[in-house]
């Protein structure tokens, strides 16, 4: 049985002003008590390269960040699509957390993943390009409700609050369902 | 008709001896004359950020890379699978050539996609993924042969050269076919 | 070099009052007059089973099929998604069509796909598992512009017409960037 | 809290003598006792029409599989590649058992894929196709191990059993990882 869950929030784009940030600042108001969000940064990263990984010292953005990722108990990633598939600043967090070989900070952690866009299709394409690296990774992930968030430049006030609030109530049932899933899928200690 | 086409080779893998980048100076030595290909590193392209693209100056590697790239008649795509997809750096190369909107400079330009892995697998999840991006780029991409190179670490002698006859000898037919692609799908002037 | 080119429309829906039916129905009369557009039926295909292949006699259906797709110079898939990706009476038809082995009536002929749903999504993971296909079965797909039709249930006049005089502008265009890719991967004879 | 649990298998092939029935089979075998498997049949199914589906009697094949499904308390697929995607058959399977809307049998159900394949590939195509459905019928899916089986013509003996040790092995520790992952995400009555 749990005490408050740290799960580890990805967010897929690096703009200051990114919707799918914003999404995830909901995600956070509205998740249960019994879950701890944080948004992990992942902008500075440098861009994963085995020979780095190799040789010391390594870069501390690496280090920190894999430190603090071993940490969370689940994760959740909300990202647009670039180019029909997962943003590179996201896969890389993915590739740098992956490795060394046998060290991977995400190995059966619970996942969920959020897909925004300003258009209709709502990241359909990163979504499940995203959810193939999950089976590798053996990350479980959360599939229903699947959440594609289309007309993400339409649903935030000024302040960069929500204000759509179909969208609102939507993103609390999704974090009500994966609590659920973090619970069944975390191994009892 | 053509001269000799400028034909852009992206690798995948930023290590140093990569089995793609010998996979890659091997579709170099195997090209039909016609073709002058030449690898164009990404090693050192900042990951991809709207602000950063929206401010000034520049990335002088974006700069340079968009510049580049932009002479290139042909694109061709070398590439490891990392975590069942493509790999950050080659996701970001995309994400950068792709960008301003409307100033891609991937738009209309063959492409063609080789995949190598240890495994017996050969890259299949991120010879695909790649393809869906190119949908969406409106790169023509060829698609037979496909090439899922699979046993790279067995293909090269001490020296770095392909010493896999059958392999070899697969590239120099896929580089034909490649050729045949390019003048196809190459707007007359 | 060409005059009338004779393009095999397979519709993946076998609803009677199909609205993917109905868009195949406003390609045939948008397309351009050199392409001669029509419907092939898939819904009688028994089930492939490479057993029923071995022996004789074949299936009526499946000789059927098959000599009608020998004669297309194109192909143009119109599809529901079912499930997230291909329905199956559309993938039985990719099946029965592609055998045996070094038969397949699939080969090297030009195609295009078109995805509708009356969600918003518009079956774009319908339309991306077709395109990996496509690539095994080496017919060049058209790239841009995507077709993603959303709201499909609402397109359509009581008498099944195109009433959404946008989406018919649109798979005009489309059609007529059909055309080209059609004529620009047609081997010359 | 488990009795014996109900497991159904599911062969993507309908060949007599496919190996991937028989990699089936050897799962049969190797199955922890506290589950059941059995294979149910689907290549009597005919192909969905959902203008069937509305109208009355409702062809038997349909009704008995959906029938036997209900039963099932998992699910396991085991099945070739056909045109680097899901064989007609199976996604017929998956559809047939999806609908009428509200009824799918598949809903909840933990899922197990194994793809196998006689080249080096393993049926990586119709493994994470068949996963991208699995997740909209809300099937929680296995990760890992993957199951990608290659050469599976050199995996059996002349009576169909499975002589490679190795793969027996592997099989039998898939299995018990699968009975894990049923357990955990077996909603408790």
């Amino acid at each position: 049985m749990s005490n408050t869950r740290d799960i580890a929030v990805i967010v897929g784009s690096l703009r200051k002003e990114s919707f799918n940030r914003k999404i995830a600042l909901t995600l956070i108001e509205t998740a249960p008590s019994t879950l701890k969000l944080e948004i992990v940064e992942i902008g500075l990263l440098p861009l994963y390269n085995p020979d780095v990984d190799d040789a010391s010292p390594l870069p501390p953005a690496w280090v920190e960040f894999r430190a603090r990722m071993q940490r969370a108990e689940g994760v959740i990633f909300v990202t647009p699509e670039y180019n029909r598939s997962v943003p590179a600043p996201l896969k890389n967090a993915i590739d740098v957390g992956s490795r060394p070989y046998g060290k991977s900070i995400w190995s059966r952690k619970p996942a969920a993943i959020v897909s925004g866009s300003p258009g209709a299709i709502g990241g359909f394409g990163a979504n499940h390009h995203l959810r193939q690296s999950l089976v590798f990774l053996d990350m479980p992930a959360l599939q229903q409700p699947e959440a594609y968030i289309s007309g993400v430049d339409k649903l935030f006030d000024a302040s960069g609050s929500m204000s759509n609030e179909s969208t609102r109530e939507f993103l609390g049932k999704f974090m009500h369902a994966y609590a659920q899933w973090l619970e069944r899928n975390t191994p009892s200690s």
